[in-house]
């Protein structure tokens, strides 16, 4: 029996792990959820579940009783000592801190927050490593490749395919492009997901943030890493391996899955609840290049982890801030790459070899993208 | 250093398996080398490879001197005691006792003679683990299936999904079929075969061959063996695991990669001169259900399976004899099946507890089908 914590339980990933671990009470105990503003499922969760601890992050009217209220209650969860794995789905760069205290108390961290790696890669990878703690990635393209590696060392990978589905404005035109609205791109063919994720999707910065993610995680440089437009969503990513052969991971397009997967690894728990895939309604599969030119942040953001430094958490703060602006209304569909080229070229130098450094980084950025003027 | 026996040297996989340990001459030696009947190729792979054994199974003019000739070659060669890996590439249930003789020598058997599995598939498996063998297979399908469960238990395994590129005919009409000369039957889309092997891929007997191979290689139920057509053979199977995760293995239609890593499983070698996938120029991956009535030939074989005893050897045997029927055009390709359903109904429930049963039953069911009236 496993005890869990859950950074971030009204949100869709936080939704989507209590209907995991209300499947399997026998194996996991939910420990300690925590929310950012949504005191009133919070309250459900709470009476349903009954964790030891609770936080509510803002300060809200209606906040359950017993619930601590306050930004300090994800460090209290997921270092709570009744807890064994930490699933951190807080969204941004706000998520980091808790990865990296939970990483110091030896824990397990089931990560959906991928900006604690794009924020902090280097300082997460080198806690895990210290304190005996480990990252299990929750992002399908990254489980996906976790599945296909299990086993198989380090030295024995060629490359990483990470799949994309290229979002709601794949074939769209560059004219089109830069009259999307918040409508049109919350609106995405396959995954049914977060707001911010789902622009994310939309301008392909989330699989900039997913290459430096991968980066970090699987100790793979930059150029063994590929990006592939697969519209389906049904082949999740893909490794190469040193003798040419390729392995994937596929499933429907549902987290429940990766969620699972980062609970249970490296072993797998029968849950036939999932669903299944069923490959010839599914087929055809198809796989086509980014239009790297069109949807700039995918470029933007593996220059960033390129650069090293506080580049990753420059493009990611810069990233959040103007999708932001972008959901507003105050910054176009194309003012969001233009955004984090404009906060990249004015801070990526800047240094970022401690958490101060890298916090310190992307405030700049975020100031610096909110101080832009409407474009 | 690990010393190889090939059965089948001039084969095309025997070829390929040259080709590959050429590449790799600091991790194999090439201990000894068996062909059939092509004293000529055998003669010049022996020049260059310098085996320590050579044998030619039918006695022609022209053997290469030192070479042993005769049936009894393929024995000394599976048992030799410099081998410590039998490359199995004999056609048909004629390799059956050369794989069972090297795992009673405790040797890795790399199998590309499915027969052996399906002739005696638990008597095998049962050689393999009391002597300490092991059976690796070389079969795309199987290598496949074996790459996407490393490091995974048995127990993790809810499905096995064998893909078959549907062959030449696979969009043929009934009627189209009952005229298929050996020729259209020898023009295979995607993948250079021998020709028995071709014809197998044609009819689906391959796949019912495959199916009772993967059975016994991975212990895994009939029910949960299934079979989807892929007509482009880049996936080359696919597993479901109980959480509902589905890895694939994917890779160009060559037979090298899995040659290679029946060799070095578990682990992987470094081979750049692999041909690499290219996802985007393969796209699209489809994925159709089998013309089960079309094509009997695959469901006698989950039949024979499923029956046990001789039934399988039945199969086997009636098959090749009813390809050779049909390549020498005293058989119809629908004829194929009839002479395999033929078999099956009068020889099928024949013991199978031994070698000598299953090859008694082998010796009738091809008396049986070589005295069937042309049809």
């Amino acid at each position: 029996m496993r005890g869990v914590a859950i950074l971030g339980s009204t949100g869709s990933i936080g939704k989507s792990a209590l209907r995991v671990l209300e499947r399997h009470p026998d194996r996991f105990r939910v420990v300690a959820l925590t929310a950012r503003t949504n005191a009133n499922l919070l309250r459900e969760q709470i009476a349903r579940f009954r964790p030891q601890y609770s936080g509510l992050v803002t300060a809200a009217e209606g906040a359950p009783q017993g619930c601590t209220v306050g930004e300090h209650c994800l460090l209290e969860a997921a270092t709570h000592p009744g807890v064994d794995i930490v699933l951190n789905a807080v969204v941004g760069a706000a998520g980091t801190a808790a990865t990296l205290a939970a990483l110091r108390c030896g824990k397990r961290v089931a990560l959906a927050n991928k900006e604690t790696l794009v924020v902090a890669g280097h300082l997460a990878m080198r806690l895990a490593r210290e304190y005996g703690g480990e990252i299990v990635p929750v992002d399908s393209e990254h489980s996906a490749i976790l599945q296909c590696i299990v086993g198989q060392p380090r030295s024995s990978i060629a490359k990483l395919v990470l799949t994309a589905s290229g979002g709601p404005f794949r074939d769209w035109s560059v004219d089109r492009l830069r009259r999307a609205t918040p409508e049109d791109a919350l609106r995405h063919p396959t995954w049914d997901m977060g707001r911010k994720i789902t622009v994310d999707s939309a301008t392909l910065a989330n699989k900039g943030l997913e290459v430096i993610e991968a980066h970090y995680l699987f100790d793979v440089p930059y150029d063994a890493i590929e990006v592939v437009v697969h519209p389906q969503s049904i082949v999740h990513s893909l490794v190469e391996f040193v003798d040419g052969s390729v392995l994937a991971q596929l499933g429907v397009p549902s987290m429940e899955l990766p969620i699972l997967f980062a609970l249970t690894f490296p072993e797998r728990l029968e849950d036939f609840a999932m669903p299944r895939l069923d490959l010839i309604r599914s087929s055809p599969l198809t796989f086509e290049a980014v239009r790297l030119d069109d949807f700039p942040a995918l470029q933007l953001g593996l220059a960033a982890g390129r650069r090293g430094g506080a580049a990753p958490a420059v493009f990611n703060a810069a990233n959040e801030v103007a999708v932001a602006r972008f959901l507003d209304g105050t910054l176009s569909f194309p003012g969001i790459p233009m955004a984090i080229e404009s906060a990249l070229e004015a801070l990526g130098d800047l240094p970022g070899e401690s958490l101060e450094d890298v916090m310190a980084a992307d405030a700049e950025a975020r100031a610096h993208v909110r101080g832009m003027p409407a474009c």
